[in-house]
């Protein structure tokens, strides 16, 4: 049974990571959405608001996870070879080829896929999303009811404080 | 009457800026330098001393403004479809594009219109003249006098404090 | 009044063509669509055929020509100062600064002004779509009835020769 | 069984194309390798001699086989929906991307993979193989030994004729 | 004494050419410019006049060559280990990457050191100018007089034939 | 004698600048490598210690030092007109082109030189050693064996306090 992570932020989760989600789901038998915890970057959303937005709006078959540190050591402890990145029209694709030779230079058995999101995501970001929600902008294009809803909380919450 | 929005940080403005302003009145009838202002950023100098200087070295004709929160929803309130951007060399394309597609996502009606700054200014920026004037180097090739002026006198305060 | 040329090979005209001159009548006030004729190179249909498919899938205000030889001395000819270029995510953009500062060299009247294609044509070109035709795939999401029905018939006559 | 087709020219087959085939293998159950004929586009290499060197220098379970006509036409008849394509550093990603999206807009099903080679064959292209050849240059760390065996022999009868 | 070969087609010399040789003759104690000549592509002028129109322009202690095949062969042959490339704004870089490390790994001694052209001349190019002068328009901005001079010769002689 | 600087943060030395460094010792009779110290910026290493660990694993004839402000008022210090950039698959060009074209408006004299570092380290960044040390990751591929000990050093002091 081939499985494969799919890692990032996902702070939130947007519409072209459920594509991606989707696109691979068709390739792998079993897909897990791992969220890269990085203790000195500042995110909008916890860890536990992250991953209860992914799984509130995935099926039941993606599980979902974080990890600290190297994804080669948390793919390792896991017995995944594979990862997924998605491409957009505004992929950074020197970050993309950095990050993919370090890790088979520190692990030689793992191999990055990458899928191409849907022509309607390709310019989506969740910066953007954030930028949107932030001022009130309506965000219902970029992300699923629950994560719009889950923003518009978010930012009326900061407003009140 | 064809109105356009040229919006920007302008933190100061620069020859490019005033390239880019020359060029977009004689496609537009009447043109408005709006300053983004963004609290949480850090900028060198306050929204009155960027709006002071733009002023000071623009012709009557230009309008000069600012704006917090969505460019759409300024743009609407101010009842204009059309903003104007500067291509350079060093243009990040794809964030324009991004920024584009996504304000014409808020709002079908916005245009985004795209001018090509003289070759003379095509790696010029904001950033690197605050870097030039911070430590002490000429910036008269790329700025009007006015400007060179201020930013001086910003620098000689910074250092006496 | 505002005119502007908005110039390309048309080889045949495509939905992306078709978005581009909509976006910029919505700026100016007439546009001229010109057929660039290049004697050296070889395209599907003629100077004629391109004509009569632009004019039959575009509204009375534009006006269809062609021209041999340099933009600039046609624009001279024509009495028009303004250049529209469309943007995609596969704009050859280094070619397209290129020719917009030859031209400025050569006038420095011209101006360039470049409009962003939707979403939807962002990978769209007219290679594309004769690639697609010749081998008898569908091209209608790509291009309007008429020229997909010109194309279905250009194909045809080449397989009976 | 989760089948993958990996298309291209293979004028010759490389390194470049041969790590790709290794990293696809461990993806994917059954990989064909297929020709796409181009009977407008002249090549060193006639069809036969392409698939004769590719099943040369790959293992038993990689499928050899050619088309004309679109991707998706070939893939559809042989009941494949998953494409291969090697990412490099001199990869035309604009290219890659506008085929991978008009190949979706073609047949929805169809999905673009995309693997990248390794760093080793990172400026590797047939291009640069073949002139290397052409001038007598040592193909060796390129192609496998029975391919440049091929391309000595090929320049030296053009040189005889 | 440290010697570079700087090649190209020079077809014709550029203002942008000079500036790199200029540039060069700083760092360097000798250099030998070197018409690379390929008698499958067809070229405006030929080699001889492509030598002479150098000759013209350039300072007597700058050499002028041609050579055919591989350039890591020619640079052996006269004993030279280092090469110059100019980039400009409109530089293909994957390209430039490919050949240096091609280069590099037909001959391991081989050094590619490139340099920017002006700013004045950051989007020129030799096919612009043909193309230019082949409609007439003036090209005095772009090469020596005396380059103007042949380019107007050559496309005069072409009419009257 | 032909002087050149190698400016950069060195936070810590990598083996792609160590490339670069014996690169530029071929072509240049000495070298100096100089860190530029931002007192806004933070490091992982001190001045004093990135200083150390350059000498440590360079050749006596390369110079060590480091500067504050910018590089043309240091470089006129030394009496130096040559600077050498190395040029990854990474690199941000566009970056570089903007700080060597600046760099010529405020000293005329002053030249970039840039060299391609080894396919081997294309893709090595000191950002990316940094993180893989700081998450016990093997960083012996990228650096030299005396870097590694003081990064594996740096790191553990962090984790005890």
């Amino acid at each position: 049974m081939e499985v494969a992570l799919y890692p990032g932020s996902f702070d939130p989760i947007t519409n072209g990571h459920l594509d991606i989600i989707e696109r691979a789901s068709k390739i792998f038998d079993r897909l897990i959405v791992a969220i890269l915890v990085n203790a000195q970057k500042q995110t909008l959303f916890t860890v536990e608001e992250r991953m209860d937005m992914i799984r509130e709006v995935t099926r039941p078959h993606v599980e979902v996870d974080h990890f600290e540190g190297l994804l080669v050591d948390y793919a390792r402890r896991r017995g995944v070879h594979t990862v997924v990145r998605g491409l957009r029209a505004v992929t950074d694709f020197e970050y993309e080829f950095q990050m993919a030779l370090t890790n088979r230079q520190l692990n030689p058995e793992f191999e990055s896929v990458f899928l191409m999101t849907s022509k309607e995501y390709a310019y989506l970001s969740a910066t953007i999303v954030r930028e949107v929600a932030q001022f009130g902008g309506a965000v219902d294009p970029f992300v699923p009811p629950y994560v719009a809803r889950r923003l518009r909380e978010k930012f009326q919450n900061r407003r009140k404080t």
